[in-house]
């Protein structure tokens, strides 16, 4: 049967984004602890493939997921979800609102509910815990939670028979969690005509002309960009790569040269997949970049190329 | 009596960067639960000043801190601190590693230990704890932690009486956190000749071509930039601000240039103080992008201009 | 009684220009006998000012006149005239288009009428004179020209006496002329919102980089460039400056700007004016570079500034 | 026997350049009026390959052959020949400078002898001729010139049987005139290591930001520029087009793919020959722009592309 990993436990908003996922119907899921443990998974070829999240609206770029993306054996991105992120107050049945002392749940949860806290339990104290699930499932019959409520996902709550004691209380509404199915690099989807390709980029040198340099290979060719994450390379302070997302395919002839570009140029470039975009909407080419485009200019350049002695 | 406040508890690196900091001495020290909360005592008044973390040569920027800076009332940096991270295992005495099964510590820093970890203790169990000092303290006589030891620095295995069990234990053994003054705008510093300027920049439209103009800015006066954050802007995914440090002073007149371009075409600007750099490094100003330069075009220009009818 | 300059002889297209300058009416026309002579006739004070052509639509820039403004003590353009071009075949009365065997004109004419030549004339030998009126006189009476006919302006063949054989002879019928009247650097025009900047681009290094470099100065600032000529600088083969206008006036925030930041990275920035367009096109000044945009960001500067100890 | 043509008459500098050219030895050289008549002479198949002038260090590209090249059924540049200018003043045998009051030359020699004359010969008149060598053979017995004396070249004055009054006359001392010799586009000539290419390109749009683009495709690549000429496109006043030459041979990785680039983004690209420098000055190719980077891009691009479903 094949399986398919998630960074874990259930409940969380990362099982939600692989039930979403429509090769991984009828499949075993695979909980796993952390991120690194996930993607070790997929490595060692455990499971076929892993979600795991990579990109939060309100809290940026999860660091963990592209550091582990980044370096050790190739791993590639071969889809993505969007899941809309509402989080609930819940407590054991019976507690109300003013038995809230303690809270439990992941730190990056906390801080998407402060101003909800503020406003409502400001003086309830913080307990970090290893995710949302687990602050809910903590406090489910037989679980060792000492915090009173937790933060969490809806299904989570519901899972460990919690009472929700208030619902959406993220503090920016319109909250959205990107999540990325990752595989060993087997197999790149076709190209849909809506595609994102996915690339780390070290650079050579300093950083100021440097990230210029790098931009450029993107604008020359019209092709837009979607995330910037600088990341540190580990060495020394102010030593970074560029984690990016852009508009398109490797098989796009735009891409493509940007690609063989970026990696004349750049000490190293890593390449994190190409695959459709979870909201379907397709690129729009700039004018004079279409593969159209290159392809005329092409057999342009090949009838001169015919002439030379 | 002067009162400086630091992302606390006692013990952790952030007070030892505080305790480096010559106008700090004998002044009240005031530890605060988190970053947003120091960085509300320093806009509230109740500190002159603050220290927090802004940047780890390992795990990058300390989101907390950067988004806390972009938004709410004016802060501004007015001095950086780089402190060396040195991990200490710790434990009540008379443990040794043989009864350690659980382990707590601040989730940024196990990211750090992690390789050890899977190499000397890898059926342990993580436990998230709200700081690295307070996986020591909660060990401590009288502490409620029920984990079996603590990643820390080493004086808060001191503070708290451990036992130091294994020392030095990071994977990235030159990891160095950059940590920031921070306090109301009143005053910025004046120049030293080795200034670092910090700034958050808001683009008005679209990524990829908006950066690339952005950075043009900067490298049309030779301005090198030393550190590059995306930041999810909260409003949407993919709607980012960037924030960044660069070399000069915001009386250099190559540094003001570029923020007065950079002040037209981005949709905000917000500085964040311009102040000596830990590392005491001079600026190598680019050819022509000198003070002097900038004031023998100006004198140029002014005498054309006085032609005009 | 004031006295403007201008490369004659009369009956040229420069003497329209300069008839159609209000200020130089009533005043005294005197014509030179090359464009150098004329600017050095406003150089040595002997004319207020002096009309002189600088590019064609046909032909191009005119080097002579571009090369004697680069160089030399100060000059600047005041103001500007465009002549619409209509070259007329003219011969001594009697003659008719059989009789034609050779013809004069100045080389610069007769480049603008070899399509016509070759379909009507294919025959006649070309005769270089010092300009098309000098080709007109000389067959007036008492002149000592040896062509049969000449190639001129309408109201040259008039005034020498002779008989119109072909009207409108040009290959371009939309063929315009650009002249600038020149004086010496005491008054620049105020600015009227339609204007023009004339500038000599000395690089200090090699073309590439350089030439884009400079460039840069005016797209930054959204700074729009109506003309761009490479002139050698007479050093060595490959060894270019640029004259370039661009749109706007010295005393714009963004032109003042983009001329310090030359005037730094040049070798030399030689100005020539700033002078009303004599198209009256108003400029349009790109989003957020106006003068209010440049202003309110000295504001915002200057009150960062003021913080500083 | 194989023609090749040149821009004469005999005498000329042209001829110097064509004479210079080994395979042209043997040929027979027919000299033609004018640079249009030369260069029509080898569209028609007269002629093999001709010799014209394009460039000279002092008065800038010749005219006259950039529009001819620019337009018209295709023609390339096989070759290139650097020819020193050094000019004298000859007449008739028994004149002294005393006599001298009348000066026959072509315009671009009497630009660039004016500083001599203003100092030796401050009263003399200049006749214009349709050559520096008819200028000569005018005086020759039985020639019909009417001026005292000739700017020419030594060779023409010699030719003529003239009387050479004073050598090297020139005001810059180390002007070289360039000449190419120019084919039907039947054979580029291979790759030598030290080649150079020359193209037209046409914009699309507007002047400021478009000629950024299209030098921005030289300059991701590291191609180096050696000339740059704008050019009316004969449309409109402000209506350029850009005769370039740049670094390198149309088979070299990094020219196919700016010139693929350009041909995208230009409304045109008019292809006018790679071909040996005279100079045999090999090109420095820009770190990471190798023919083997390029090649080691695109295996990488293939081996990625190979994964695509």
């Amino acid at each position: 049967m094949t399986r398919f990993g998630y960074f874990g436990p259930s409940g969380t908003f990362t099982e939600m984004a692989l039930l979403d996922w429509p090769a991984a119907r009828g499949a075993e899921h695979v909980p796993f602890a952390s991120v690194d443990a996930t993607l070790a998974a997929v490595r060692a070829g455990e499971v076929e493939a892993a979600m795991v999240p990579i990109e939060n609206s309100v809290e940026g770029g999860v660091t963990a997921t592209l550091d582990a993306l980044a370096s050790g054996s190739p791993l590639i991105v071969v889809g993505e979800r969007l899941v809309k992120i509402r989080f609930v107050l819940a407590a054991r049945p019976g507690m109300t609102l003013a038995d809230i002392a303690t809270i439990g749940t992941h730190s990056h949860a906390w801080a998407q509910v402060r101003g909800w806290m503020t406003a409502n339990l400001p003086d309830a104290t913080y307990v970090p815990t290893l995710s949302t699930a687990s602050a809910a499932t903590d406090l489910a019959p037989g679980g060792e939670g000492r915090h009173d409520a937790a933060v969490c996902a809806p299904v989570a709550a519901e899972q460990a028979g919690l009472q929700v004691l208030a619902e959406d209380i993220g503090d920016i509404k319109r909250a959205v969690t990107r999540f990325v199915l990752v595989a060993r690099p087997h197999h790149i989807p076709a190209p849909t005509g809506a595609d994102k390709t996915t690339l780390v980029l070290f650079q050579r040198t300093d950083m100021a002309g440097g990230l210029l340099r790098l931009l450029e290979q993107f604008a020359t060719r019209g092709i837009n960009m979607t995330r910037l994450e600088s990341r540190p390379t580990k060495h020394s302070m102010g030593d970074y790569c560029f984690s990016v997302d852009i508009e398109g395919h490797v098989l796009d002839e735009r891409v493509g040269e940007a690609l063989t570009g970026l990696k004349r140029v750049c000490a190293d470039v890593v390449f994190l997949g190409s695959y459709a975009r979870a909201d379907q909407a397709r690129a729009e080419v700039a004018p004079y970049n279409s593969d159209d485009d290159f392809r005329a200019a092409d057999r342009w350049l090949g009838a001169l190329r015919d002439l030379v002695d």
